[in-house]
């Protein structure tokens, strides 16, 4: 019923191309580029990468051409490059390799109170098991002050692990400050880094964050679902966590995704520009949060300096799922916090002070370059709609 | 280089139709429903399943076909199916999740010397953690005696798994006597069977199995690599092995790669009628038995009573490799051994008691139903120029 009404909405009366779709954290569209190198995988270059055939070789070259796109865009080495699941998956095989690596060199493991559930959780479990857990809590412009760093690490912490861009505010985190940190403390600490929401958005170079490990999905990059990547840097060592056939060199057994991975080599290649792209971003923003804000509705939760492509508001007095579910029938999609967990009440905005009423009338707007000017004042306009419509809460 | 000669024999002189596969058990040509299934999710239903609006109930909504089909197949209930990203990530949670559950039931795990070694590795893995590993030998048929697997099940024995259908030579395991066996020990055993090889070729029915546990495979079934499916019985309890938003019930966290789990349902609607096509395959590998016997360089080392999909055969006095490559100049596609470990000698022909000489001239042919007779009469010539032109190891 809801599906055919969905079906009504996409392909009936209204157009797919009338869709305003602000939900890019949650997941992309896939470009043309990723669809096409899937299809190519599919119908032409189907082998199994370990097959001792021709037909396995190509495939696996297939694989080599991903590596080498993405380690260009993280400046590091094609051997660095291990393909996963999604960032889910890589999340917990960097945190959870780390940590059974290097379990006899200390007990302490360091995390912000703001990361994604793929780390939190799988911190919470390491806590669970007996590790010594810290958690970095951010200020009100949702990032981790310095202090914070340097009175967690000592020399039991055998691991950090700090997102690059937090998913519900946009709020950029000091990963680069954690290495010259970890020095000054002596701690053997690897630094693991998610990056699912800087890639492609922000310039990263693995070398200059100091990182030793970092995580990439291809869905918020306009790739396909189920692919994402671990960077581990050579000579680093970490523990596989899924046990088989051997394969991306013992890390990550499993037949490997050659589809979506080949869907991941043609998001990467089309990927425009980053300093191009994140000018466009920063005046439709920009744009936003003045239009947003005339509509006297609006608080801005996402600090001045966070990342632009999200931005993060409370339409005070009227329930976020309420507004979701009001802008949708606008064909306006927007998410209520993270899509990561339905209904949950967001725990960063919660870190950051903001109350829990200003919480539960929170929308998360989250932009890719397809998005206009146009788009934001619909947008602006059906919330001033909405606050003629919808009770109060 | 290679890959330039692929693409010129693929692409070049000879076309993509001329091609004789016959490594169906490494991986299989996704089929059109598949394609197009996979193709519909990347362009028209991209949205991300944990999304709250439509969109993201619309790509749910798929993923509750898929789930439907796969649960028919099985005969099972639709809540029971849960997605992973192939069948190794599902014999690992299966086998993982159960000990961890369980572990305070017992200490005894069980399962074959002729697993596949996303199955085998685990349990080495288990074996280090102090586990107490009880692997049974198959006999000269590649199957496990029933006095095997009841000299190993104990009250102790918290977890069986074995394979339906063996990978290298298609035994068939009596995967269905093992719940009784369970009963009569008293054992708080769970069963867990690795389906990839028997799923859309053998009827399975998981009650009838008698099993809590099974695992499929898209990327064997014409299905896109990247998918797999966990089958957990509803009320038994394994854990997690994977942390983060709670997708899949909380067994599974990652967002779903919706495109391969719906090209999953593409393969699945596409199944033909098993009894049909087990027919027409036990022809063909009878066909393919005499022919290539009559050459007079062949033994046969899968049983008589395997399931017809898998031929695994010795060409005496010819390397494997040398073999492979010589057949894949002619277009001709097999394997030796196993796909997933490469250059590995077979632990299963050995297993079997086949000497060290054939195990390293034999050979995998596995079928489809796209087979004919016909590529068998080229594969068996080709075998013969093979003997007058390669050197004898």
């Amino acid at each position: 019923m809801f599906y055919m009404c969905l079906n009504s909405i996409i392909y009936g009366d209204v157009s797919l191309e009338k869709i305003i779709y602000l939900d890019n954290s949650s997941t992309t569209k896939p470009c043309e580029g990723a669809v096409r190198e899937i299809n190519r995988s599919l119908t032409e270059n189907w082998g199994n990468p370990s097959s001792l055939h021709l037909m396995g070789f190509s495939a696996e070259t297939e694989m080599t051409n991903a590596r080498i796109a993405v380690s260009k865009a993280l400046h590091c080495r094609e051997d660095e490059i291990f393909f996963t699941s999604g960032g889910t998956e890589a999340n917990n095989l960097a945190i959870l390799g780390a940590v059974s690596a290097g379990k006899r060199r200390g007990n302490r493991i360091v995390t912000t109170a703001i990361e994604h559930p793929s780390v939190l959780n799988v911190f919470e479990k390491l806590k669970n098991d007996g590790f010594e857990v810290v958690y970095l809590h951010p200020d009100e412009n949702g990032t981790i002050p310095e202090n914070e760093l340097e009175n967690a690490i000592n020399k039991d912490t055998i691991l950090v692990s700090m997102m690059l861009v937090n998913n519900e505010v946009g709020s950029i985190l000091p990963v680069e400050k954690i290495s010259a940190i970890i020095k000054k403390a002596d701690s053997p600490a690897l630094i693991h880094c998610d990056a699912v929401q800087g890639f492609g958005k922000l310039p990263i170079d693995v070398k200059k964050l100091g990182v030793q490990m970092l995580t990439l999905s291809g869905h918020k990059i306009h790739g396909p679902k189920g692919v994402g990547v671990l960077f581990k840097a050579k000579g680093v060592n970490i523990k596989e966590t899924v046990f088989g056939g051997g394969q991306e060199k013992g890390l990550r057994s499993g037949t490997e995704g050659v589809p979506a991975i080949c869907g991941l080599l043609g998001a990467v290649n089309e990927l425009d520009d980053i300093t191009k792209s994140l000018a466009y971003i920063t005046e439709l923003n920009s744009y936003a949060r003045s239009v947003l804000l005339s509509t006297g509705l609006v608080k801005i939760n996402s600090p001045e300096n966070a990342l632009p492509y999200i931005l993060n508001i409370s339409v005070s007095g009227y329930k976020s799922e309420t507004l979701l579910h009001f802008l949708e029938s606008k064909n306006i999609f927007v998410s209520s916090g993270s899509a990561c967990s339905k209904g949950v009440k967001s725990y960063v905005l919660r870190e950051m002070g903001i109350s829990d009423k200003e919480i539960d009338s929170s929308l998360r707007i989250s932009f890719c370059k397809n998005n206009t000017k146009e788009e934001i004042d619909i947008l602006a306009n059906e919330l001033k709609n909405a606050a003629k419509i919808l009770k109060r809460a």
